[in-house]
């Protein structure tokens, strides 16, 4: 009879953290941040800095002001916190129907957990290595979770089936090793933990097994660098590093990942490799995959080393990409970086059709005369969207909207309704002359397609907004309206018909479930290769007469994704990985014996399913 | 009991086969080629116009004439068939030893081989679909091989334990699905052939098991464009498609692979990829992977479709690409296809010291200041061997070579003797004022290293020679020397290393072995990249006086792969694969639980090895 008591460690951990921690009343994220320099752990990296029921940071979100003008709070991003937002609430008012005045209020309090299984016999052997963990309901429930609106609604106005037992903190491979070793001895489950931003249910754990132990490990502790090599171009870390934290201290160093790090806020190197994450400038650099030399990964039946400098013929273990936590985890990773560099232009350029647009980004995107390191195309309610998030008053590119629209209508004539759109080229380097040159060719290449020039900063917006949209999305739970994304690729003679076809699918669906007004639906392309682009689908109805909002959600998900398929393209493209939010279309898009493959391998590295996340098939 | 007589059968089909074939009477390959408006199979492909004991076709060969001037027969290759080198002769004296008077005459008729074993259920159930079959020994015996110095030794001198039972040439996708079908009903083993041109020992047939049937499964009868988009850019392709033949289409058309299609004569498409062979052009075009969009591949347990526009994320199951037939038969590719540059420059710079020639190529590789499409660097032995191709005369090259030597021993004094080397970088493109200002970018990387700028007939031919070096390594047989390639990658922080630590294994191998002279080793960089390069040993020696030739020369390549992966080198890099020549060395650099997810997908594929090469594992 062990003499431990989950109760009093709870607590006395509970102490541990909060004098670890003192980011109740601090902003600053950058003790999540191990130098070259301190070998040591110092801080306890938790999630206690950000909301318990909603996207990123307690410091940050949209309101109204007493004049009815939205607004955002905090300090941690430029050319969004503290800012007001003219046009949103007309926006949203037209769109959505939104009453600044009607709150649809959370619940206020933390949700009511159940009391944690706890294994004994685990705990026993993994307390005497010094191994950090938690048994405390803000650490166990906000590790339950991602960051997908099925969730937050849930955190909301609702309750989940299960969360983790326990958070555990490991700080070295060799405690990776030690938790893993204990897991199978004393049959606990496991699910990584990055940081929590996916938005496809990846985190939500099993129904069955109930008795069963589930620990969450957050990796994050896990965040040194271990060496740089200049002269081989890559840098070796731990796998619970923060791309964007990596990023700037490979900048600090002339260097880059080349991944569009802003987008990585929160998430680590190692949910970037897990996911597959292909929002990086593949244009630029390649797949993911080309990212990542080596890489280590603990399984239960052992520690598996992938050197590709060892292996360069026979099978490609890339494999093990992507099984997103349900093999093992990836411990540490070699990266391959790129020198940085010093200048970026943005240019945007007006279409009087998403066709248009579209043939222009294929020109960009295959005839390779310039280099790009990024491209965006907006249609005509993404485009209202990038306005929304205008902070200049008056809008200087609204206004230039309305003229170029009665442009396009005198010139052109038959300009549809709602047809026009927006595309944006991030061109990088260090040569000013040579940007200039791209930026002249560009305009030149948009012209064939009927383009007109817009300004460095509208396209800079673009960009930017879909950074911030899940704050957004939390403002609209706030008010009664409901949203959420979802991506696809298609071969570029696919992609209008794509397009149509998920937005008509959305929208009678919207019609059978009597949603008034009609839904909003932005498309936004968001990487564009040479045989084809990627597509998110951002759409938001009014929900305050609905009775089961989140229900209808699934169900218009579902419509879409079954669309997708349809429609030959891919249920996923960017940041967000399988999960089990997309698992059904994605077992459906594979062939019977790729799906006995894929569980065969788990069987030979998990055999009593350890990592118990239930992800992917 | 079936009414079925093998050697009825065989005869019958020599004949048919002799009759679709005159190609005892041309030199033509072009029937090998399917156009896109032929559906119709016209032609039964066979290796009926190369030799049986040798690389190549029949005609082309290297003698020396009367006067003892080395020359080549044929009249295929430009700037190679039928041409006088006169620096070859006075080389090979020089450093192998070699007598021209003296012949190593090798066995002049074909190897005695056992009858076939027949599976007549087998043969009953493919019969009546119409699918060709030989069973006749020549294409028996051609089909057990590839082109590795092993293999061709051994048809010169020696036998084969087993070699196919017949060869089968299927000419759609549903008829390797009803093969492979019947082979797993009837148990017959499959293996799939490309064209044999690896040297790897892949198509040794199994010790075991010597009652069952094997066949050879030749793919070069699926040759078909299936389509071409240029919209989205690719091409689907039957996957037996020679990929040279491939590459001549696309360029009618304005594209290109993007591959080193000159390096890849006699290689199909499905062969490539099934090697995950790297010698294409990365540092343009990214990973072999990269290029493959969607692929079908026949197992027993049922067809995968890979559909990568299907599948963005999730496992990355690329990982089939690289299992070099032993999981199934690659039937359908869709790959990637590029614009092709109009024009090619090649620049060729000499360095004093292999040392200064890598750190420059580093430069290029790193820096992308240039875009270039191939590079490669030869150590003095190595530029000695790009000499002796020299098919002017007097040898401008060879009296600039010695020009360039007293430069160096008189400006930098210290010219280490032998260390002297030459880089060779290709740029393309559509530019000319671009390509000559890469030009002179390249002039002035290189003047930093001490640098100088050698012919562009000098740094197309550093390319050239490693293509036709198989028809010398023949050649050298013919005179008892005998001589093999191996290929690793490194680290840039490695290579130097690397390189030293082999050259002195290998000679020190024959020191021991009592070999005179001391051996031939050259080293040539083949591709770089951002984090290392690829190294080509080419070594030779006499074997006049030695008893087992092949064993010493199966010790020399142990040692070097030994001594590869302890320099954490990898053990293979360019066309060749693993096979079985490499199996120990590549599961030497997997961790278990990696070996056992390879066993285990065997298994779940093919659980009754009907795939049977046993190659990788």
């Amino acid at each position: 009879m062990s003499e431990y008591d989950p109760l009093t460690a709870s607590k006395r951990l509970n102490i541990l953290l909060k004098h670890l921690n003192n980011e109740e009343n601090t902003n600053n994220n950058s003790k999540e941040w191990r130098t070259l320099s301190s070998s040591q752990c110092l801080t306890v990296c938790t999630n206690r800095d950000r909301k318990w029921n909603g996207y990123g940071y307690k410091d940050t979100f949209f309101k109204f002001d007493e004049r009815g003008t939205a607004f955002s709070t905090g300090n941690r991003y430029p050319n969004f916190s503290s800012k007001e937002f003219h046009e949103l609430r007309p926006w949203l008012e037209q769109t959505l129907r939104i009453n600044l005045k009607t709150i649809c209020p959370a619940q206020p309090n933390i949700i009511e957990l159940a009391s944690p299984n706890v294994n004994h016999e685990f705990y026993d052997a993994i307390k005497p290595q010094g191994i950090m963990i938690s048994f405390a309901e803000q650490d166990r429930l906000s590790h339950g979770h991602g960051i997908s609106t099925a969730e937050i609604y849930r955190l909301r106005h609702g309750n989940f089936a299960r969360i983790p037992d326990a958070v555990i903190w490991p700080e070295s491979h060799e405690q990776v090793v030690t938790i893993v070793k204990a897991a199978l001895k004393f049959n606990v489950g496991c699910i990584p933990y990055g940081s929590g931003s996916n938005d496809v249910d990846a985190l939500e754990c099993p129904k069955e097994n109930v008795k069963r132990m589930i620990v969450s490990l957050d990796m994050r502790q896990m965040n040194r660098i271990l060496s740089l090599s200049k002269e081989n171009m890559y840098v070796i870390v731990e796998a619970g590093t923060i791309a964007q934290n990596l990023e700037k201290e490979l900048r600090k160093r002339g260097f880059t990942l080349g991944w569009d790090a802003e987008m990585l806020e929160f998430c680590t190197v190692g949910g970037i490799v897990s996911l597959r994450s292909n929002d990086i400038k593949r244009n630029m650099i390649g797949d993911l995959e080309h990212s990542v030399i080596n890489f280590k990964m603990v399984t239960p039946t052992g520690t598996i080393n992938i050197n590709k400098s060892q292996i360069s013929s026979g099978p490609n273990f890339q494999l093990l990409f992507g099984t997103e936590g349900t093999l093992g985890v990836i411990t540490e990773l070699t990266l391959k970086i790129h020198f940085f560099a010093s200048q970026r232009h943005y240019v945007s350029i007006y279409f009087p059709s998403f066709h248009n647009g579209l043939l222009f980004l294929r020109e960009i995107a295959q005839k390779k005369i310039i280099r790009f390191s990024g491209a965006r195309l907006v249609d005509e309610p993404g485009l209202q969207l990038v306005n929304a998030f205008n902070t200049t008053t008056p809008t200087v590119s609204s206004i230039f909207y309305e003229v170029i629209k009665k442009y396009y209508l005198k010139k052109i004539k038959k300009l549809e309704v709602g047809k026009m759109c927006l595309a944006a080229i991030l061109i990088d380097g260090d040569d000013i002359i040579k940007l200039k040159a791209y930026e002249k060719k560009i305009g030149e290449i948009g012209k064939q397609y009927g383009g007109v020039i817009a300004g460095n900063d509208l396209g800079e917006r673009v960009f930017f907004v879909s950074k911030r949209l899940p704050y957004l999305r939390d403002f609209l739970l706030d008010h009664y309206a409901i949203s959420d994304r979802l991506d696809a690729t298609a071969s570029w003679t696919n992609v209008e018909m794509l397009v149509e076809n998920v937005k008509e699918k959305i929208t009678n669906t919207c019609k059978v479930q009597n949603i008034r007004p009609r839904p909003y639906i932005g498309v936004r392309i968001d990487h564009i290769y040479d045989t084809g682009a990627s597509i998110t689908f951002t759409y938001g109805f009014n929900c305050r007469n609905l009775g089961d909002p989140l229900g209808i959600l699934r169900l218009i998900e579902q419509v879409a994704l079954d669309e997708i398929l349809q429609s030959n393209g891919s249920v996923s493209h960017n940041t967000s990985g399988i999960g089990k939010r997309k698992k059904e279309s994605f077992r459906e898009s594979l062939d019977e014996p790729v799906v006995n493959v894929l569980k065969n391998i788990k069987k030979t590295l998990d055999p009593t399913n350890i990592f118990c996340n239930q992800n992917l098939i």
